[in-house]
């Protein structure tokens, strides 16, 4: 039986625990926050606490907190034989350096308070300082019957690079397009079944072969047209995306 | 029963064609495209033929050819009784305004050659000249069992902005997060179930509600750390972005 202690109350944190309260073979000893307020609701699943200095013993510690907090947390646990992780994806291992036995346990999703996600079908970036520890988060991603795959810190802030782009900046492309239709009286769902699309094509082709488009084609006219319609910095990102997606294909703006 | 006959063998016209084919109430007399091997494996379900002279008489005319092409189209069909329309994003109907029955059928949705759609998820925008024009293709739109929507040419073009946001420079988001995967010898693929989330999560959520990361947080640091692992024009757009979101959200970076 793997013994877990989660240190942290936010969106990481909370699925984390709940894919544990509901597997096999991994037991959740604890939940530390610093404000007992925000993991009141797993009080009767485990046992959760404010007060760091108190942290009962366990395994595996799995830091869940924001980039800037996690030497400070690393500072604080206890020095013992425990395992101690973080969750980053942008955050070198070593700085955690400070305990024998230390890794990374990053779960490659966005995770948002109330949205629910399949915890298992999000995959996990391994790296352990040891082949011993290295085995023994396997077998924490095993119990939560989530693919893995095993990763270096380098690896790791590329991947999270990458995961901005296909994320954050995704969603902020979704955002501008609704914003586009709410300005001119039409409702932003119609894009909904071309976001999907979009998003569900990549899995049976490479996006290199699905992309379409203006700037695709060499469109120069449609292109012109479309940044007469934009101002502002919306303007600059039609620009310089299409610009990028004409250099890809070769094509001249 | 409504007869049509499609002009073009591109991407959207197949497309529209299957679907017809598929439907009931709805005719397809024939495809012509000037090429006549692009549309051949048609030859067994309608008429085929690459003399736009010898077209047949039909209801209405769909003119599904690039957006450049549609003029000259329209310039070569005979002038009778019949609807004509096209269903271009970018192209007013006017520019069909040698035919007293005139209008726009706008799919929303980007249509790859290897890759089957379901037609009849795709929303319709309707344009017509005449209450009898709309009537006739939302009666189109209704035998496909498709959802449509009214709209008049700028609203379209707009319509078509947002979908370049939503559809084509997504994709090349897309493009970039795996080929930074790639570069750093980690499957592309592990990006899929985010990439998924991303675009699931837009249904119930609002993406202004739904965005996470270092813009969006206003984390200085970690966006200057991704920047300096950036070169050329990924280095511009993850700038770009993470500005527009920063902005957005009322944050510096």
């Amino acid at each position: 039986m793997i013994e877990v202690i989660i240190i942290g109350g936010g969106n990481v944190a909370r699925h984390l625990a709940q894919a544990i309260l509901e597997s096999d073979g991994i037991q959740l000893v604890q939940i530390y926050n610093r404000t007992l307020q925000t993991i009141e609701d797993f009080k009767n699943k485990t046992s959760i606490t404010d007060h760091i200095k108190a942290l009962k013993k366990a395994g595996i510690y799995i830091i869940c907190v924001s980039d800037q907090a996690i030497a400070g947390i690393s500072e604080q646990l206890p020095q013992n034989n425990s395992l101690v992780v973080h969750t980053a994806g942008g955050v070198d291992m070593e700085i955690l350096n400070k305990h024998r036995n230390m890794g990374v346990f990053y779960p490659l999703q966005s995770f948002s308070k109330d949205r629910k996600i399949n915890f298992n079908e999000v995959p996990i970036g391994i790296e352990a300082n040891t082949p011993e520890n290295e085995a023994l988060l396997q077998q924490l991603a095993d119990g939560l019957q989530n693919k893995y795959f095993l990763i270096d810190s380098n690896q790791r802030k590329k991947l999270h690079i990458a995961a901005v782009f296909v994320n954050n900046f995704v969603n902020h492309l979704y955002y501008i397009g609704q914003d586009i239709c709410k300005k001119n009286n039409l409702d932003p769902a119609i894009l909904n079944p071309l976001i999907q699309e979009t998003a569900q094509k990549t899995v049976p082709m490479n996006p290199l072969d699905a992309q379409t488009g203006p700037a695709r084609r060499g469109d120069t006219i449609t292109v012109k047209n479309h940044l007469k319609k934009l101002t502002g910095i919306n303007k600059e990102i039609y620009k310089l995306l299409s610009q990028s997606i004409a250099d890809t294909y070769g094509k001249k703006l």
